[in-house]
């Protein structure tokens, strides 16, 4: 049964005949809490290899069967990466619940040398014909948008096609903000985070994942996500993971962005992944904790214990 | 009924079977007047989050939802925003009259870094179905030209096939029209805003809105309006509101707009929702009092009293 | 009845079942003379407002309708204007011979300063459906074509699908041709403008409006327009009309261009809406006996008095 | 009946049920001997009308129905020009074998100025609709590819497609092949022009128009072909004519052409074009004599007498 | 019959009816082992003439129909060019197995001059249709991707786009990586290999073709493969061929780069095609028998005595 407070994350631009798919692809992405636990597995094209081996990262890492393994194990919401790759392992791994990235970059030329621009790949249409013909449970597409560049427009009319697009067939979409570029001076600026989060709004985006803001010392304060969470409406923001920390510092922070913050989920992908099969699950499972169940950080980090 | 007079502001590209919704959406949302009052909310891409946080704005405008508050509590001709945010809020507010901007672009390039480019983002025939699917009270598009940059030839086309869609499906079209880049030295100029009202018109659309003309002392006689009313033709003039100014002169000005400058309407934001509720919706009800129930200023502030 | 040696001016690329509406619209917009005095009106994008209102310009010209006026109560072969512009006024003008310009843009970046591209704004297709479904007498498309900049690879694209689509339908295609840019020296080159008009002839346009051709020192001799007017071969060659002169010196190069340089027209804006409505009118009656009544110019002044 | 050897030139994309159209085109542009003479008439936009008018250019050169004349009257393989130019003089020349140059751009900007980029004007599917529609007898389509600069890899899509488009309709596709741009220093080299006619056959030309290569010296020594042609496979190598020059000198050169160099055609236009029509008829029956008829260059000389 | 482990080379994204005909293709083209024999024949467009004619090139291979003749007598996988190449010999050898290169550029411009843009000829569909009606044997298609300049994100597009449509109709997708540009030191550096690869595992591709990594002093140490080849998951890695070296060494490479390196085949053109038809065929036979064959190498060289 779908929970009748979830129509308020029903945009109106899903179809009669799809509301009970959009409201089933919502509730069982988010635990029935609401908020998204997205486990991110898109860096093999957004940073190369960098991000999976290297110092102090396990040799399995470099396989990216494991993160279809951990994805499978662990308690997830959504795991996302490119349409390919789960093309390679999709068959092997038909009860994951995937979030089709549907674009991607590399980062050979630095964003100082030249605007960004990450094209679309495919078309939604493509993501629900593989859905339906594989059998996967996809449940929806994900779109990076920088903003600030050369290429904005480009990347604002993908993304809204695509969010419409994906509302259209019963699917959610979730978009990556991030203002870049010569005249983005601090990307971690509360108010620019909050422009950002207010952008993918207007886009009608169902999550939002942005950067954590910080104060002038640098420090990620949680209530400075506030103005951030707020200008994103119904739009649920979703603070980025980054590199790997420690695993309660990064639990703590966490669960201050949702109850001090508002977040309403997170999207994680080296700390998780840049472990051991087995650690990395529970890793992903105390997020998951932290994200979909309400629990405490206490709670949280006895699951890696 | 609708008024005979009104037939001069039905284009010969609306076919026959689409005359009477045209004219409906016209009549409705001039409340008879011919005169459109725009309640402008497209600014949380425009201006990212400016224009909703800071120093003097309520708390309450960080929430996109105040702007659909105030459209629903007030009398407005149309709310112009973007579809994903309508697609957000839509099913709450089913009753406010929806223009949907199809284009918009961030403030993070400076104009004079480089030409501004804002593409469309979906097709009119997306925004046809969604308020056929929807239900919702859509009356028209809206979408924004910059001229005299390297993009202009782009956004001419764009603008021709939006508003020339919109009449094929009964819809009004209302074009922003901003002359920019090196080339424009003042964008106040009553000549150069003459002329954009007469690109507008060669466009097709059914009103355009433009920058508030000002003389060489940089004042904004009304005088100085007529040159674009009278080059626009049939597209009715709308000055824009521009940035918050105490109530009095807001309308005053307006009351001249039209009455001097012989403008067909106005559309604005920040005068509006810059407020807590009860107030903007007051400062909505004023402005439409003079625009479109031919009040005069006194009668006007009588209602934000 | 069908003159039979317009024949020669049938192109192959109409259908067999548009040949005779083809032939129609050929036979009236040039008044069974072969040759076409087309009334221009498209200035309200290409020079802004310049052309309407200003020193020396009567105050109804900067009123779009003034065209619309002239355009019903003069003998015209047909009112040269954007899609738009008909829209607003065509169903109050209903019996004025139209040809839908197709592109156009302003003069707010100079020609030194960036290479124009002058996109099309609607398909033929769009003309032809709107000419159906509201009756008015659109005869035909125009558009121009800037060569020798980094977009005439567009617009000779653009210029030859609109030219074949027009023919598919049974419509006049008119073509302005205009070489520009940095390796454009001399624009009234006798010789280059021969080229611009060959071109044009490779394009299957069935007139072409071009420069007048001066001699090295800055002279309009009507001998120079030979060169062009044979190397266009069966397309007919348009003079343009310029800025405004006075009438007799008008009217008598337009009948040396025409009987000495072998012009089948000439495209004429300026020196006919601005003025008075009733002068207007004669100036383009005046124009029109000279071009397609085979008047001296001692009797097409006789029209002015 | 369609020789049996002939058949290694009929390229694999050709369906069944278009091969004997296919062949047919073949043997008839040939004349049975494999080998095309194409009478170039491409250079109104080229070369605007340099090559039509001017110093020892006879005056009926500059009317574009001179090539239409001699390619009536003359011997030739293909008349290869622009689709609206065959559109204007079509009905009156409906025996003229033609072929449709698709793509072209004039000779304003320099190529070292800019990178070349002639676009697609028509796609392969419009000249067949106008060959059906108007019963022209028309072979073929040409294009020139650009190799070398910013724009090769628009230029090679277009090519191999309209290659493809043109077999899958049983048409014949001539690619002109000319390295360009900043890093081509010299366009006569014959290992440059062996690469180039190599591009043609990764692009399924049936002939490919090159450059006469010239040795150190800058001489055009017919072996120097040999290693183009063997390049070029099942692709025959066209020389281009080039500019004026004796009619005993071309007509030996291109006899050694074909049977030194291996050539298996040329491509000719103001050699024919530049003189008075029975002139040219006559060059155009002596250069198709050379290439078709296997005939000496004595032989071919006395057709001139 | 179909063996059980090669489904783990089955993409998610064949459909059902396809799976037969894509693991009928898989299997034949790696002679039953998983490892592909990749015989590079696009070098005529890549290289231009220098691969095919010059000291120490036999002349036969100067021939384009000398790759055929190797492609039908030699033991290979797949023969990879373009379509229009094998359009034109594909007649007289239906027998070869071709993979399809969809882009190609040549090498006129340095890649240190212009950020390299290699755009797709001809779509996934044409192909499937010309292997329908010509019935060649065509197993797949083929694309390269430069990453890291400023045309990455087009060809990111094209690529995942190729896979998918190649998945969908049973076809082999084959990609070649190759990082390029300013930002690119050393492309034969095994971590950015690696990258490469795991962008072509995203991108689905079911064989990727890189650049041999090389140790700091340059040398190509098979060991260094390995993080490619993990980084590679399901998509096999094949290593060029590179230009042409002594037959005990390349062999020696090549078996080093399977057995130490997990590369999945190869991909070789020079090696094979410079050398007389008996000697090429040979070579390729024995390039087959270390690949596919699990040949040692000194089995190999006996081949090739």
């Amino acid at each position: 049964m779908i929970r009748e407070d979830f129509r308020d994350f029903l945009p109106a631009d899903v179809p009669a005949d799809k509301e009970k798919e959009f409201l089933e692809n919502f509730e069982k992405s988010t635990g029935g809490s609401g908020r998204l636990m997205l486990f991110a597995g898109d860096q093999k094209v957004e940073h190369l290899n960098n991000d999976f081996h290297g110092e102090g990262i396990p040799e399995e890492d470099n396989d990216p069967e494991h993160l279809f393994r951990i994805a499978k194990m662990a308690k997830i919401g959504v795991f996302a990466t490119q349409f390919g790759l789960i093309s390679r392992y999709g068959r092997d791994y038909k009860d994951v619940p995937y979030l089709v990235k549907l674009n991607s970059k590399t980062n050979l030329v630095p964003y100082d040398a030249k605007d960004p621009y990450s094209q679309q790949w495919l078309e939604v249409e493509d993501v629900v014909r593989f859905r339906d013909s594989s059998g996967l449970d996809i449940r929806g597409v994900g779109y990076t948008v920088y903003l600030g560049g050369e290429h904005e427009h480009s990347m604002l009319r993908e993304a809204a096609r695509i969010v419409h697009e994906a509302h259209s067939h019963g699917m959610l979409a979730v978009l990556w903000m991030y203002p870049k570029g010569p005249f983005v001076k601090n990307e971690h600026d509360p108010h620019l985070i909050a422009g950002a989060a207010g952008v993918a709004a207007c886009l009608g985006a169902d999550f939002a994942k942005v950067k954590v803001p910080y104060d002038k010392e640098g420090q990620p304060l949680p209530e400075l996500l506030q103005e951030a969470t707020t200008a994103a409406g119904r739009t649920g923001v979703l603070c980025e993971g980054g590199s790997r920390i420690d695993e309660e510092t990064f639990l703590r922070q966490l669960h201050e962005q949702i109850h001090i913050g508002h977040s309403r989920g997170n999207g994680t992908g080296r700390n998780i992944h840049q472990r051991p099969l087995q650690e990395a699950v529970k890793m992903a499972d105390a997020i998951y904790a932290v994200t979909c169940e309400n629990k405490s950080v206490k709670e949280a980090l006895e699951i890696l214990a």
